[in-house]
């Protein structure tokens, strides 16, 4: 058994979902570790993990705009408001989905769906640059 | 330390929750693994998992109620409506739930609470057959 | 390789957010293990785990507010209330967040971003006692 991790840095330009499928699966062929699981976790509150339907781009849009309504910038009640009218309901947001995905590995492969990415939830306006960790747990080669 | 996966075939009958737990809880008896955590994870973007209550089927009922409500098929500004007006709304009810439950083992025995189960949360109409792949990791016996 | 756990008493006075971020990490440091993951998992169906802001705790008191609202306790149509009206909200509440949360580890500390805590959520309005487990998995100093 055997450990391995590395951080990914993923730029974002406003709210949406930005895929990372790619670079996770790149991290879990380059570990050397063929049978396991992957850990990816994002080290952020404002931003969150999914994984989603990864053909049809209407789907993720579809999404963003019902994240938009279930939790709206202009709740009267919030009081979290120097950051901006998007801070608070980027929190829910976040709590609403997730901060790490856990995904099982086989053959040096994650073993998802036919259908199923792996994507960044940003809830910000504004651009960021966010950090994720891929950790990698399982046996060598 | 050592890994073990296998995976299991659920078939559903429309939106409710199906109980997993007896199925995961033999793979983890069967894995040799006798300490560390157990990964299910669901390969599909239109179901998922959750913990939940699995004593009274009442609060299952009321659960899936709430959720019809909460993502109604009738949302006016969805557009990926191609595949049917239950196939947005199971996106959104994927994303809400959980994609993978991480759970702890000691003994050969998953540590769940007295009153937690593990149920996949299926969201379409139709009958269809589930796949979940169940990895653990861990000390062996 | 190698796996530790620690089983956290938490005590809770009512509906809120308990933070737990240190009892982990003396966990994690206490493992022997320096480099891989840890799952923190919650053994109740009526309070979850969410990773929160940690730094500014008005952004905890919206967060509560907006959950009041968005799973409300004097929903009509449902049926399990045998336990009080805070009991089906309770269960809602937690499908929506997480029973367990996985951090990576290196050098003995979780990987957190500067903002993140780790907390316990209670929607219960009574007292009560909670049982958290707490699995490190990784390689050993």
């Amino acid at each position: 058994m055997a450990a391995h991790s590395k951080a990914l840095q993923i730029t974002t330009n406003g709210k949406g979902t930005y895929p990372i499928t790619q670079a996770v699966a790149a991290v879990v062929r380059d570990s050397g570790i063929s049978f396991g699981t992957v850990t990816v976790f994002v080290q952020h509150t404002s931003c969150s993990l999914i994984i989603m339907e990864n053909a049809d781009s209407t789907a993720r849009h579809d999404l963003e705009r019902y994240f938009d309504r279930l939790v709206p910038e202009d709740v009267p009640y919030f009081q979290h408001t120097s950051e901006g009218s998007d801070d608070m309901p980027s929190h829910i947001r976040m709590v609403l989905t997730r901060t790490s995905e856990v995904i099982p590995i086989n053959d040096r492969s994650m073993q998802l769906g036919t259908w199923q990415g792996i994507f960044l939830f940003e809830h910000r306006r504004a651009a960021h640059r966010r950090r994720v960790i891929v950790t990698v747990v399982g046996e060598p080669v």
